[in-house]
């Protein structure tokens, strides 16, 4: 049964599985404490740092473990933050982080702080410079800039090595989210701080990794506690601990081989999808990505429905939609590529995904995604490019009040055919979603998205008919 | 080879091993997303928060699992105060509190707010009214009142009922740290906040609990996230969380019997040690006490010595005294309560503890205490009480300054003899055990402690001679 999401959590890796159960037994005592069990625990935690330590690429004192990478993020922030209270109180980010970036953002704001998100292109990448420009028009002095090794929900890798460049030359560190990328390889470029989840890569869940660099001032906010250097409290996690420092090197010994193997995959994947499904788009970064992460979204799909039959059909996947149980507006970083959410599925596979699942999860999905859109009632592929010219009307609206994701889509696809070439149709709609999909499906389908407007309910969406 | 140290941390209960094992194959995925491994995960969650939760003895959307028992502490205490802000700022805490509790009032008043310690009796016990009192005294709005069950290094129960009632008349929330004793029963009373940690009762590291009664003020002040009702960021330590709930089920379920069993051999160890090592003060409730802990203290013993003599023995215990190579100042408990913090042990049994370990314990330890000692140049037990009556002296001073205890109190008692009855002998000393211990010396050997002023170096202490 082929699970395909890798990058929320991948499967325990053999070898963390051995280190825990060996952990469990000789690793459970206070390494705090003087007694042999105490010391015996010590010297495992010591070697875990420094196993962990030089995959990071750090000194063994500049790393602690944390209880989970969303930790490690919010006491990394907090801490920096803290630390450079005299420099500024002003944060960056990109517009595209993991919500516990955004979250501790959101938190430094509500106190007082000011933030900017810098901006991502349609790939989710952030421009060279970027971040150069946002320290040049910050409000105020910079405390902290941060960046992701590569984007979580589109497999995009950052320019971090210039971001750091671009805070070192303004004297600000950059705090790098390293957290999808660590198991595959070290992260390039002179960052200050660095976060990572060893859940991830195949760690146990339980263990985060927070690195600050010697230098970089640090002010941890949690009350007072001896453990892990001040800064992270809390018993240390230490079977799980050992687990994660053996998981991240086995990862590491495999990882050329495996992610060329994986991104065969993943290539196989970008280059089907589009020609077995209609009306598909692949997103994120063709060249400069993860290797085990590929991202598209399906015009006319639920997302819900579509991970139900994916399911169904016994693939695992996850998906940035809006159309999700789980969320009522679409994922903030599709939103910032300004590309397509509507039925968004990622799949990120895990290390030893075979071949022949990866197949398997090609020869399935035109069939599911063709029911999905049957039971929506979309138009198939051919109809809304090579309908009947119409009658001519001077303007058509479409009211798609009170229907969510994907319907007001489908609807405006359902009549574009009605439309004089050169001729406007409007589309009435309250979804959150139709603000990102409307631009993105006329991006797709060769027509001009003319913009919106408030209307007395909901959000007018204008659409000019090229062709 | 005898592990005595179960307060800090128990050895993994074999159920906990057991459960950790089926939940790393069954629980590794998201409990948030919508697939099958992820749906798997969501039900070993919900059965593990209410298997949890009926051992707690609250509802199970009361109740957040926690990266610690110091985490829960720290959130469950800044969440509480969070939300009572408009009652006030002020903070209760009893002077025997875990460290993180204090730690997390320390941060409170670095913050702003203000906080009273209750005091303990000399047993570690803070008295029945107590905390009505504080409650009466409190310069301002009182935000909540922490008090642990049952005492980490002396083993004493709190009155958690009684403080309860007197919090539920002021309309003040209560925290109890219930770290020690959940593994023994639930806590009784009626609390608003509970916190405990899994790896105190046999679960594994990395797992803390921490209920929040229906109708308590509470704001968390971490970034947001959805997980664990927003009350504790971070992706969910599954398997651990699971271990933890079934270890926690499993060690009720013998608990009344191992209780019973336990207390016996803790009551072999009270009545034998004064028996067999002279010059120990047993400290402690001798009656209302955890069923598997016991702390003594012996004098002219340097605690680090102690343990590590006691190590090679073979028999890993703890130490509240300051001569030991983590702290430098005597455990603030054993201060708190005013008795003697030299040559200090706890002995905490874990479960299954033979009594013939007990046994060989009392057997190793004179002689271990002796050799101590000797080294020392302690007095021999009779030599202080019955030296030959000295010249009068008009008054005799003791230059302990630059030594670390024990050695002012050694040198107090070998010189005491000298002393007439009705004189008196200062000791100069700048070692901040000497504060707690010389006091404790005189009350255990019938000498007149007559106080402390500064000296032009460290201070001096008074004692005369009575007998």
């Amino acid at each position: 049964m082929p699970y395909f999401d890798a990058a929320s959590s991948a499967p325990l890796h053999p070898v963390a599985r051995q280190a825990l159960l060996a952990a469990l037994d000789e690793g459970w005592a206070d390494p705090s404490r003087l007694y042999r069990e105490g010391r015996r625990a010590r010297l495992l935690l010591d070697a875990a740092r420094e196993a962990a330590a030089e995959a990071v690429g750090c000194r063994p004192d500049e790393l602690v473990f944390t209880p989970s990478g969303t930790r490690a993020v919010h006491d990394g922030i907090a801490g920096a933050l803290a630390g450079r209270r005299r420099a500024g109180h002003h944060l960056i980010v990109s517009a595209v982080e993991h919500s516990s970036v955004l979250h501790a953002a959101a938190a430094h704001e509500a106190d007082g702080g000011t933030v900017t998100e810098v901006p991502v292109d349609r790939t989710g990448r952030v421009a060279p410079g970027a971040y150069a420009a946002a320290l040049r028009e910050a409000p105020g002095g910079v405390a902290l800039a941060c960046l992701q090794s590569a984007n979580h929900e589109v497999g995009t890798l950052q320019p971090v090595a210039e971001a750091a460049e671009e805070c070192a030359a303004a004297d600000v560190p950059l705090l790098v989210d390293a957290a999808q990328s660590l198991g595959w390889g070290p992260t390039e470029g002179n960052w200050s701080l660095l976060t990572a989840s060893a859940h991830k890569w195949g760690g146990p869940a339980g263990v985060g990794l927070l690195a600050v660099r010697k230098g970089v001032r640090f002010r941890t906010v949690q009350p007072a506690d001896e453990r892990e250097s001040g800064r992270s409290p809390g018993f240390e996690n230490l079977p799980a601990i050992v687990a994660a420092a053996a998981s991240l090197r086995a990862v590491r010994a495999e990882g050329v081989a495996e992610a060329e193997r994986l991104r065969g995959l993943v290539e196989r994947i970008r280059a089907r999808v589009p020609e077995l499904v209609p009306d598909v788009e692949v997103v994120g970064d063709p060249e400069r990505r993860l290797p085990h992460l590929v991202t598209f979204s399906c015009l006319y799909v639920d997302g819900e429905a579509l991970l139900h039959e994916l399911d169904r059909a016994e693939f695992s996947v996850s998906s940035g939609s809006s159309c999700t149980s789980s969320t009522l507006t679409p994922s903030h970083v599709l939103r910032a590529m300004g590309v397509l959410s509507e039925g968004n599925v990622r799949v990120s596979l895990p290390r030893g995904t075979a071949g022949a699942d990866v197949d398997r999860f090609l020869e399935a999905l035109p069939g599911v995604v063709a029911g999905v859109r049957e039971r929506l009632g979309a138009p198939k592929p051919a109809e809304a490019a090579a309908g009947p010219a119409p009658e001519p009307e001077p303007e058509l609206v479409v009211d798609s009040l009170g229907k969510r994701c994907p319907i007001p889509v489908i609807e405006l696809a359902k009549v574009i055919g009605e439309v004089p070439v050169g001729g406007v149709v409007t589309v009435l709609a309250d979804d959150e979603a139709a603000r990102l999909d409307i631009p993105a499906w006329c991006e797709m389908r060769g027509q001009t998205y003319e913009g919106e407007r408030p209307a007395e309910r909901g959000v007018a969406y204008r659409v000019r008919r090229r062709a």
